[in-house]
């Protein structure tokens, strides 16, 4: 890519251009301004690397760039609150031309326009590999945000949406291109590979859900076995999780011969769904099933309880086992 | 590294904790909840990558740590802003140690502590480079911010302290280590080395400088002569430097004949000064360098001024020549 870092930051921002409320100054200068609002700003950031989050040979650029963006939305969905700003950290290789550059952006830009924050800055760097960090801010009522550490025992367990396709759709993404047309020719093969690149964020569930009274919140980034163990740690306590009634994506119950893993495991163990998993008092959770069902066609389901301490995996027959904290660790020498 | 990710950003909350005023929900959740202020908001990043920006070879992680964030607070500054909270992207390769990562955060943390900000939040990845993406959150009274855009035809251009101290100690960095003991048998050696390594941000001076009616400010990071061509092409102006009054550092003087530089080229288009240029209208001159004396100790330039259109730089003969915008390009293919 023959451009300067004035020309790319140029191009940035026609890509980015228009008028955001709240934005006083925006991309170009030192810092980005924008108008605080009167509760609490929410902070959150995620980096994704190439070689380590994704290969540039398996995920578009404008999936690549709204994903970045949805990852720190999520973050900031799961705490309850509204995104605003985001502020893009680039490094970009020399073999990526300027036109890849722009498709990330768009991405981004149409990610934050679909959850109403605005891309106010950014750096752009030379580098090795092609690594995008994104910060987000956001903001909710004072005393509102849900942290991670409120779950108390008796708690119920609950997750939106279903697990598993997002890790069924990397599964696919890694199998031998010579059998990737006969996924594709079904409509499961699709949809994983869609879960994985395209990931949805939970903001307006978030917020049902604290109205609701969740006591405790996170996004399921790294698998539910290993985040329901954080929120545990977290909230000083432990949890027993009903395997039968962990939701799991039917595309991946379809795609499970093809792919030969079991499902439920995948859907236990598995990352990338950025669905929220929460604990709220048995007397709220109809209603926030309810007002779930009701406002987003989203279903709430129940997997469990917190209880004193532990982490107990209780199976269809009645077993108990312990439940291991593994899963998704971008930390992991993979 | 045997960390696991838990056990990194455990460790990592070891070296950051403490009380720090407006923080609500601190490290470890899914994001950082702050108070927010009742003025505007100023936000920030800047990326560091290992092999662009540094080597691991030549700075100590703690220096890499606290300049991650200085570099940071210097955006800020520049917007005449009070830096308030950080959060940091990390990408760390198999090699790198615990104990060098420790060193980082830190190095991080006592930067925070100077400038008077607290570190909220992060995220650790696996990486093949060190990466290093910084995220700053800082305040400002509404309608005080100084942007880039302000300068108008007859504004003084000013520059805050001296310059070329970093690029010298850049270059003193990267000659033959067989040469490098004598120059730090000098006082110059280590002052230029630690120019390089340990930037200051001038928050203060920032704020005094808007105080006292500066129209446009920004920090130099990438060199006078690059840095001054985009205040002006952000305010629409052009700029006429008289060469002679661009305060050169006194070490880069003495090193000068070592290095085998002119010293007022380097001081024309060496980066990361991170010093001040602003621009100010004549009347209030005076003020804003009897402000900065007097509150910091700090020198203030005038160093040419604001014109309607071109960059033209001056010698001391009286000679004109076009002031060619190079330097320091963070996305140059160096």
């Amino acid at each position: 890519m023959e451009l300067t870092e004035d020309q790319l930051i140029e191009a940035i921002r026609k890509v980015l251009s228009g008028e955001f409320p709240g934005v006083q100054v925006g991309i170009g200068d030192d810092a980005a301004v924008v108008g605080s609002g009167t509760g609490s700003m929410v902070l959150s950031t995620d980096m994704l690397i190439e070689g380590v989050h994704f290969e540039r040979s398996s995920i578009s650029a404008r999936d690549l760039g709204a994903k970045s963006i949805v990852v720190n939305v999520s973050d900031i969905a799961a705490m309850a609150a509204s995104p605003r700003y985001a502020m893009v950290s680039l490094g970009i290789p020399v073999d990526v031309d300027a036109a890849w550059v722009m498709e990330l952006f768009g991405g981004m830009r149409a990610a934050c326009d679909e959850y109403a924050l605005a891309l106010v800055g950014g750096d752009t760097n030379r580098a090795d590999a092609v690594v995008i960090a994104v910060a987000v801010v956001g903001e909710v009522g004072s005393g509102h945000a849900v942290s991670r550490s409120g779950a108390r025992p008796g708690d119920i367990v609950v997750v939106t949406g279903s697990l598993g396709a997002a890790a069924g759709g990397f599964l696919l993404s890694r199998i031998h291109p010579s059998k990737l047309p006969q996924a594709l020719a079904e409509p499961w093969g699709r949809e994983l590979l869609d879960a994985q690149a395209r990931p949805v964020a939970r903001v307006g569930e978030g917020q049902t859900l604290a109205q609701a009274g969740a006591t405790a919140m996170m996004d399921l980034s790294d698998g539910l076995a290993k985040d329901l163990s954080r929120l545990c740690s977290a909230s000083g306590v432990g949890a027993r999780v009903d395997l039968p009634r962990v939701p799991v994506a039917e595309a991946l119950r379809l795609a499970a011969g093809f792919l030969e893993v079991d499902p439920a495991e995948l859907a236990l163990t598995g990352g990338e769904d950025y669905e929220l998993l929460a604990t709220i008092d048995l007397t709220n959770l109809a209603r926030a099933r309810g007002d779930l069902r009701e406002r987003f066609g989203v279903t709430l389901s129940d997997v469990g309880v917190i209880i004193d301490e532990g982490l107990v995996a209780v199976d269809a027959e009645g077993r108990q086992s312990p439940l291991e904290p593994t899963g998704w660790d971008h930390f992991a020498t993979a």
